[in-house]
């Protein structure tokens, strides 16, 4: 509990109207996308960069945590504050500083939703890429701090690849700035990839400067059936060593397409173990060239149908209908832990042969979709909390899938991150001697352990470690 | 200086055969591609990743400088031992372990030639695009040690874009592996881009597992040389802007043009103030198409000639003129200091318009050529050691141009990395806020400084600081 010391000075710092303390509120930040919540002990919206750099001082000075927060869409339980303390929602610190037509950068504060920056860039003929589910409602600062990819990623990369450079309150309360605002920079160790994907442990971001690309001239989407789901990993396997080159490339189970089944443009036949999704980008002939060769490369590998989108409206539904898979699992099993597990592109097949091994033995049903692209497959465990059987389950099933993950050369998390919902499985990829080097790098970052402690390592004493 | 029970114990590890001792052996392994030079005690060649933990372990013990070296090609002093000790070179671990079409991933020792693993991966009908201008004898070790970038960068990125994973010896002494084998991957901090670009300071690399793309269906070369700068600067613009995505788009000034004049396949006019030098890969129609629509953009612009080149001899003469600038300006002066600034792409064309003016005032050659395309530009001041005039004015010519990049907010190093020749200038980049952090970063990995001491941050009384 922080003290009524704390509150006051919190107080003086943001003003009445930016703190946040009864219950009611409190609860309201106490979640995110995950299942976990954990009642903050005080809200506090900060303003400034400036005011971020006091409260963080001060919780040195007192010893209280400090969770920074975006939208809270995040899916590890990374910004939930499993230590209590206070709170820091970025939302007001949510303007869209520059975009740069002539340097191709944006500066942004964290708080911007995604999808207003990625229509402001647009709009200027210009793309941001990283295009996570969440895009409408998470915020950049978010996707900075987890990482966040999305279904482009296969040819644009993820929000790494395009975070330049970064202004962060330290820990320790100093502001710095990492990297730098042009397309290339190797001075000193890279502090902003390593803030990258950090989850908020390593300090609090304050402005990004991205890069932005061209807005691709023509964009086509192509959706393919298959009864097979040999077939289906074949034509995956065909289209990414084609030198074709896809923008995206998504992959949906038998499962997963009864759920989003209604939402298709097209009737999907009754037999369809697999559908994939394909978005290709370039000038216009090319696309449609190169749309058509995949699309060969997919009927011979057995798919019927393949569609071939033929207006936006009608690409953007199948899109949509990718979007809405993980809400759309709601109507299987109330509950589910959804694991974003990678594995080296050839290994998709055997991972997805052994989920459906697992889920018939375990009898929990399994979801599996994602990018088939860049191996990064979204394995949802599927659960009714009340049926005892289910509930016990799911531990060891979820267990049991990492395990085949890592044995298949694959990672625990291409997007979400570990947080606090794969803290206990870290050991499971990192040896002790990278967990000890990880734990120094921490304690040289904050070193009174006050940044949102108690994820990525589980803090001792949490239960979890 | 190492003990002679130091090399007793050298000895016993790597065997009498990969250990030199002797001055004139020694000597060969004291400097890099930068004019300086330091005498290591003892060099090593070991063998394998065990027997490096077991020197690393030695160092801690006995508190002596490693220094990691590869085929020393650097440009800013990174292996060179300035604190003696011995240096660890690392061309025996040359192995190309694996190269998987179906993953789209290389597994590689850290002492294998760059330009070897291009070949091997294109051999498979793969890509791995990084291709600096010391591809033929630069290690891929130093790639990922310094974060090589080359003329694809633009569209390509650089090394830090395809290392997916690392083994590393820390300096402690212990194996660890960073990163995974997967596309994408978020699990705990990211130590494998922490390790790119870190210049030997954090560890010793002996294995790298590399992302790889389908090797691109066909590539286009033109140039366009320019009567006028801020047409060549408008050209580059317009292209970057267009959404035609240049594969590279190099730059080269009138004075740099006058030392490879004789080794471009065309007759170059004499009027030419600048040279653009541009590929596009892709399918291809669509090659054909872009490199056309890229050729109107420099006509438009006032470019003449404009040189599609017609075949592969000859895309390769004019790509052969632009890697060996570096050693042709030999021609105008002995010695040269190579800066690798980067600026944001909208400031190329103030960026040489300054370098005229600075180099007119005080009396220096500067040559300046490179990627035009992300903005980083090779600045060589060139000097005759043996005109006072001249070796008295480097220093503050220097001192001023990296000045003037940072007030056009670019950025000190772009490929070459800090090392030992841009150390003394971190501070016009970085806060002593930031580089205090980094200092703590590098506390944490290497707590007795044995590893490659006195690079990136001046080391106390190596007279830089």
């Amino acid at each position: 509990m922080v003290s009524d010391n704390v509150i006051h000075e919190l107080e003086a710092i943001v003003g009445q109207e930016n703190l946040l303390t009864t219950p009611e509120e409190r609860w309201c930040y106490a979640y995110d996308a995950t299942d976990l919540a954990q009642m903050p002990d005080a809200v506090v919206f900060p303003g400034s960069a400036a005011e971020i750099c006091q409260i963080v001082k001060l919780a040195n000075q007192y010893g209280f945590p400090v969770t920074p927060r975006g939208a809270g869409t995040g899916r590890s339980g990374g910004s939930v504050p499993i230590q209590g303390g206070v709170v820091l929602v970025l939302t007001r610190l949510n303007r869209i500083l520059e975009i740069s037509k002539e340097d191709l950068v944006a500066v942004v504060e964290p708080g911007v939703i995604l999808g207003r920056l990625k229509a402001a860039v647009e709009a200027q003929g210009l793309y941001y890429p990283p295009d996570p589910s969440s895009a409408d409602f998470c915020t950049i600062g978010g996707n900075v701090a987890e990482c966040a990819g999305g279904a482009v990623a296969v040819q644009y990369g993820v929000t790494r690849d395009y975070v330049l450079g970064l202004t962060v309150v330290l820990p320790t309360g100093e502001l710095i700035e990492a990297g730098t605002r042009t397309m290339k920079g190797v001075v000193g160790y890279d502090l902003t990839r390593l803030f990258l994907g950090s989850e908020g442990t390593l300090g609090v971001i304050t402005r990004i400067i991205l890069k932005l690309v061209s807005k691709p001239a023509a964009r086509q989407t192509l959706a393919a059936a298959f009864a097979d789901l040999t077939a289906a990993a074949s034509a995956v396997s065909q289209i990414l060593t084609s030198g074709l080159a896809p923008t995206a490339l998504e992959f949906m189970d038998r499962a997963t397409l009864e759920c989003v089944r209604e939402l298709l443009p097209f009737p999907l036949p009754a037999a369809a173990a697999a559908l994939l999704l394909i978005a290709v980008d370039g000038q216009p002939h090319d696309v449609e060239e190169r749309a058509g060769r995949m699309a060969q490369f997919c009927g011979h590998a057995g798919a019927d149908p393949v569609i071939r989108a033929r207006s936006l409206p009608e690409a953007e539904q199948l899109w949509q209908a990718r979007k809405v898979i993980s809400p759309a699992l709601k109507k299987v099993r109330p509950l589910k832990v959804s694991e974003d597990v990678v594995v080296p592109i050839g290994a998709i097949p055997r991972l997805i042969s052994a989920l459906q091994e697992i889920s018939r033995r375990r009898g929990l049903p399994i979801h599996s979709y994602g990018h088939a692209g860049d191996g990064n497959i979204h394995v949802n465990v599927l659960y009714d909390p009340k049926v005892a059987r289910e509930r016990e389950a799911v531990a060891a099933t979820v267990q049991e899938i990492l395990a085949v993950v890592r044995k298949l050369r694959g990672t625990l998390s291409g997007e979400h991150g570990i947080g606090l919902t794969k803290a206990p499985y870290l050991g499971m990829e990192l040896s002790p001697a990278a967990i000890a080097l990880q734990r120094r790098l921490k304690q040289a970052f904050d070193p009174n352990n006050i940044m949102n402690p108690g994820k990525i390592f589980p803090a001792t004493g949490s239960g979890l470690d």
